[in-house]
């Protein structure tokens, strides 16, 4: 394999690295990649499903394991090895934690570095662990209004958000990789391993990745119009702003506790857009859970002023208030007593932690409307705890407030590019089924909640 | 007041009626007036609320008090007196149990007839009462897609979609019926002495429309670009079918109380649409609250399999099962243990009534979802109660079924005709602040619901 | 065995019914038994629950299977037989209904009558069923204080009362016949094959209780200290008053659906008292599970002002107010939202179905607290209906109120005799382990309610 | 004044104190103070409230004020003027850090010390404050199984125990210390301008209790039954386990935050018993409202193994869990959704905050069930937070259990003295009704939760 390696980086101009040691070789950073491949989402009309269709094959792949757990890990190095070998001219990434551990058995070079680079590199993303994991994987591009796709798989136990199981994983990632390709796929469950002979032609912004790309992964025949269904998760932004009304967000700590102890990565020169006043803006957080405000270790009940659509609501005398996208209704809001939200409701839900009255019923607001969270005068307690997502990001003071809106999701711009959500890869059955539109939903309710399950 | 309301009719081309006795005069049928005007609703870039734009004057109103309620009748004298007094060339209607109690007080003859009639002639509703009778009034509309704009004022006690003071009605009045007519208005709080003494060009079906109408309304000054509100309230669609598949809505009990022992008035030839397979399309009930199964008198539990989107969601053991729009989130859904829904919100809500499992939560589902509810051959009882908006309607045996999905909304069309909907006129402040966007739903959780009234 | 029964006969002292038709002798005159066998209930200082003992050994016993469920009386047939072939003096009673539907298939006579003779005849109930079933025989006794023993079986799909397995039945019986007879027993799991062949002291009203009627039970030495376990359930004392005060319960529909249709069984002599009135006293209702107060076919809500201990509480606004004994708060109440309660706790619950505020939470009292359930003046429908333990007992109007309390429960009287209550034979693991203290609560809360059930 | 008080300390013995510098003068060390009077509580057949009996005048009185409030200082000094000027023999007591503000403001000697001392020597509480305040004069008890009497002034704002307006303080005060006296009090209402003149015997250690001590105060003839009700709240035992098995209680925080940095009070030796194995026995804490294990400041949930009567109920994956008082109910555990519970009621309850499955419902057992919470291995984080009352007590790591149960409350020993629960003073209506039964609960569930409060 070393000699392939080399032809690949000498055409992807990276060539530059291989004079490096060998332990170079084994991480090389993100930055030297090419850029990003924004795909496609289309709409049809017998599905509230999107369609996943890639302008070029994809090439950068974050794999995002489970921290913390070996198994997983090794699950994570039979993928990358899977993929190396069938796929030879993807560049897989790994976070930096994950990276130092993995490189030692991987036979061939992975890419690393900080975060930062992330959303501008990454095609797509695959997660390998629970819920928690694909909270991670999103968190690191929690700054950015256009997330990858992200296949996830789930490992062991069940996850409410893990779609494959990770036996799955080859044809998964065959539909996912050749997903709005139009090359026909003959032999989706079968062996891949003849590697591809033939360019293609592509197009695209500067993707050098032609048809012929796909066309290489010879017998990999889905059929021409097969894709994968994508169900875009809504976020929310987020802002927390000081009690002079200055956002704070950049000062906040990181999200991903593969960071822990990092203060929050700088905001990419590319994403920093100047205001109307000379300023830069500063870009939101988004959560594709939940904001959470919380007493924390305080012994004493929060108090938070709550404002919808400019207007004040009600003052919350509680341990804490969350606001959650319908994803998130599952998570903590199920456990506060808030209702389940089918994902593709275009709605956030409000529902208060422990409230200290008999009559503070949890609420259902248009994804559009803005709701503000403010530290009460009235507060005994130093400080309140800010959480995003379940990793806490500011510990927030009297005066201080955060502004919760929906991101807006959707094709924007002159080149129609999609922007907002969280597009995660649903699982198909596997059937080509083309008019399938089973979310997941319905059996996730039954399978992993245990919706109501019978009594007796 | 004789001589006028002849010459009215003669110019009104309504003179055959004036040849009958004083009684057949002072009630005349609803299906002599001119067709009803479907106004426009402009969406606005800074508020969530639409603007009623009136092609041209309104001329035909259905007042509908409370029933059984004496000063609630008083009023809606006043109310007719006001308006035949101010806004001469207007058509008054009233269903037929209110009109033979009301006609005796009202020196100028008023309409009548059929609910049938009224979906082709209402161009507007005021309510007088509380939130049944709103519901009342658009039962009258549950079988058609165009509801015309509905001004509702509460009486005494507050209900929670009444929107104006009884007080306020003549500016109330006088804000709708000028809406969208780009007639300046000057004196919107001040008194309105001075009749109008020019007709104003009625012309029947297509009506020209013409400014004049306003026109002579003098004084009337609103400022150009002043407009009504509107709220569109969303509904549900349900169908009722039995054993075999077939829709039995047109046997159903009709829905409203002024009726009650009708059978559900015809459906009327020209919604009367062709299936597929030549067969008249039977129309589907609209809730603006809630579709309700439920045990009724039976002592047993409902057994009812709940389908979400073709998949089977669960086995309902219960009191009864509830779907309710973001309307009717604070009504029955609310006592069941729901959450409020923002009536923007594109959402229905799916609530147990005393399921008997630990586990069945609140469901919130994309409003273009389809929910069947099916009478499970389980039950032990005889039937279960089908209502619609807190009237009964049927009674389901096993086998039978409810097909529940929200109604779409919007223009549709080559003329671009709003459907869909229940229009309700909100509350403006009378200041005139243009980018107000106060839907009232925020005041409305407070004021009315207590919504975290504070402990202590 | 035709020779058996009359041997039998005569020795009991019924020769009279021998000179009558074949018919006669099969089904007898509950009437001619005789009377009751009152047992002993003692405290232990190791386990809250109650143990079983017999004075002498029971000798009538009221066997209630499930309605309409052939399996079930199949059982019951069995059941029957083992007990008269293996304690050949013991009379086996029916209600009237299974009565003339079992008795071909018995080859000994069996005794019925009207439920009204049960409850100064009856030793001993054994349930085979649901909790439907033992809700059914508890209301046999629904005008008494003093419930006989219940052993349950529940046959196929668990209920949340039932005890036993059908399939233990023989040691299930021996265990409680024997109990507290301080004979030894020697193999409690083995076959008992032989029958008894002396007779035992049998004497009417004030039973000797030879200890030679268990003694001759050859084999079934238990251990000379081993007792069944009781767990004595709560009852509600439930009173139905007219708007002048007057109590109507003698007026009401008869708990048993075994007779549905009949009027109330009369009140029988001996438990009439005499008030201070020196009018007779009308007994209380007595519920198990709960008494409900609800709309039923009512399409407005119920309006109830409650008291508690004669303050005034609330207006309640809502489908229904239940108040519920410990044991029903895994019956409606937990459907309504009430907390579930451990059978031994001293309280009664008040919740609130499907009430119309955000306000109103659940409540327990201690079981001594009287509260008051009264139709207010501003309910619009007729009725609203009243049930005891999911029976209809009454149409209540305006004015008219229920009164509910707990029954008080211990030893009474000069002779300490056990009042109050219903004594539930909790199922023994059969390891003769004396300090076993399993009421069998926390095994139904996990196993039947799927209480906490995890979730992923 | 001051000759008076020389006198007084004279009489009583404390004489040598009198040598010591004025400002030893005016805060004396409570160990030089007579033991404390034990009262008896009389049960009534006509409320379940008891009867507060001294059996000599109280002498010693610890006073509680909010703590950080001017206001409520200014207000405890006029009390304790009041006090002192009227009851003249009576000593008064402070928390340290009370004691050091408020005794410039004082013309007479106060008392103070470590609480470790208050549980011998305190013979009344008054507390002046809400909610929070009651909690921590109870907490001064916490550590022992007989609290004195408290007599509860609720100071601006309405909380949910406190009982008096501070208004009332004169009539209050003389009711609770002449309770049980049966001197004839005639002019309860009236002022109490006449001080004393006679001292009284004031017995030391074992006070004879002479009546002589009432009768000297003048003009308070009471109605000779005339006493205050009590109302005899429930506390919960809790123990803290380490991984071994071992109580460590005795190494908690200490709860007043009185003393918020310094380490748990010693336990007093009179407290300190023996166990079988002669290892003196712990003493258990005591919780009036409720004990909490929480995830804290763990982002982690929190995952705690339940048992109750030695059998596994379930584990509990939440924020945390929380076992409850009936006094506790309209505490934390109403905020979690829990029932609110009569303070007569004998139950706890089990609540669980924010618990991750559809299925977890509050939980009410026996009082006297013993409830375990072990921290499951299966726990990320680092600790659990357990508090009592809302103070923080201890941090848990896996393998630490918490015990709870309810404390026995009654008669006990040869001497019958009472023991168990915190009596607390009721406010009754000055009407001098002696059949009143009101505990007050209704009312507060109605003026300070808002409890079911009317919507419209
Ligand atoms: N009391 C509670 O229920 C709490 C819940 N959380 C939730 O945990 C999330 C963070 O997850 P982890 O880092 O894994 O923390 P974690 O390890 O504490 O696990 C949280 C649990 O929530 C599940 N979960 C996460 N997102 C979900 C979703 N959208 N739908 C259904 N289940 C979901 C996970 O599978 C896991 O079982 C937060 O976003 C928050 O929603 C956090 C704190 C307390
Ligand atoms: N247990 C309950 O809460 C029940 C509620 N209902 C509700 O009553 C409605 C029918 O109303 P009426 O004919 O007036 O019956 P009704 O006279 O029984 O009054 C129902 C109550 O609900 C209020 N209400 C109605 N719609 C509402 C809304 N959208 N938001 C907030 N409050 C609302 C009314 O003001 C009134 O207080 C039904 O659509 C159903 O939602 C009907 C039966 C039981
Ligand atoms: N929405 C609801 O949950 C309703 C519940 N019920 C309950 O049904 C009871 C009458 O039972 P059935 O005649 O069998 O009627 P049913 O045939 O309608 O069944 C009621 C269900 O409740 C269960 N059940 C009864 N008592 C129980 C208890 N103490 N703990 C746990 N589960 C219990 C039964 O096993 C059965 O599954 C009533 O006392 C009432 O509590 C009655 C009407 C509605
Ligand atoms: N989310 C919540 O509801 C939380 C409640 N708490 C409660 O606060 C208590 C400690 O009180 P503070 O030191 O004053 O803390 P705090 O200053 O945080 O106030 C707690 C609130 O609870 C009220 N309260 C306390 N005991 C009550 C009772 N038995 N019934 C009704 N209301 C009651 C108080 O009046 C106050 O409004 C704890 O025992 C716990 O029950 C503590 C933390 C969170």
């Amino acid at each position: 394999m070393p000699s392939f390696r080399i032809a690949s980086l000498a055409s992807s101009g990276l060539a530059r690295s291989f004079t490096t040691t060998a332990r170079r070789l084994e991480i090389r950073d993100v930055s030297e990649l090419p850029n990003r491949i924004v795909p496609n989402y289309k709409n049809s009309p017998t599905s509230s499903l999107l369609s996943l269709e890639w302008p070029s094959p994809p090439r950068n792949v974050l794999i995002v394991p489970k921290l913390y757990a070996p198994l997983v890990i090794s699950s994570a190095v039979e993928f990358a090895k899977h993929i190396h070998s069938e796929y030879p001219n993807l560049h897989l990434i790994f976070e930096q934690r994950i990276a130092s551990t993995i490189h030692d058995s991987l036979p061939f070079p992975i890419y690393s570095s900080d975060p930062t680079h992330f959303p501008t590199k990454i095609d797509l993303v695959a997660t390998l662990g629970g819920d928690g994991t694909i909270l991670r994987a999103a968190s690191l591009f929690s700054l950015h209004a256009s997330v990858p796709p992200i296949l996830s798989f789930s490992m062991g136990t069940l996850g409410f958000l893990g779609e494959w199981k990770f036996e799955e994983y080859k044809r998964a990632w065959r539909e996912v990789y050749m997903s709005g390709s139009r090359v026909g796929v003959s032999d989706l469950q079968g062996p891949h391993t003849q590697a591809a002979t033939n360019g293609w032609n592509d197009g695209g912004n500067d993707a050098v990745g032609t048809r012929e790309g796909w066309a290489t992964i010879r017998g990999k025949n889905m059929g021409t119009t097969r894709a994968s269904k994508i169900l875009l998760r809504h976020r929310l932004k987020v802002g927390v702003y000081d009690e002079n009304g200055a956002n704070i967000n950049a000062h906040l700590m990181p999200t991903s506790t593969a960071a822990l102890t990092q203060p929050l990565h700088p905001v990419p020169p590319e994403i920093k857009e100047l205001s109307n006043t000379g300023e830069p803006v500063v870009p939101d957080l988004h959560a594709i859970n939940e904001l959470v405000i919380h007493r924390g270790p305080n012994p004493h009940l929060a108090i938070v002023d709550v404002y919808v659509g400019n207007r004040f609501l009600t003052e919350a005398v509680a341990d804490g208030i969350l606001i959650s996208t319908p994803t998130g209704s599952t998570a903590y809001s199920l456990s506060a007593g808030g209702t389940i939200i089918h994902p593709l409701t275009k709605t956030m839900l409000l529902t208060p932690i422990c409230a200290r009255t008999l009559s503070f019923r949890h609420l259902c607001l248009p994804l559009n409307k803005k709701v503000v969270l403010k530290v009460s005068k009235k507060n005994r307690g130093r400080e309140l705890e800010v959480s995003i997502d379940g990793k806490r990001r500011a510990g927030v003071t009297i005066g201080m407030e955060i502004r919760v809106t929906g991101e807006v999701v959707g094709q924007v711009g002159d080149d129609d590019t999609w922007t907002g959500g969280v597009p995660c890869v649903i699982r198909s059955s596997g059937q080509g089924d083309e008019g399938d539109d089973d979310d997941g939903w319905v059996g996730g309710l039954n399978e992993r909640l245990k919706f109501n399950y019978p009594v007796g």
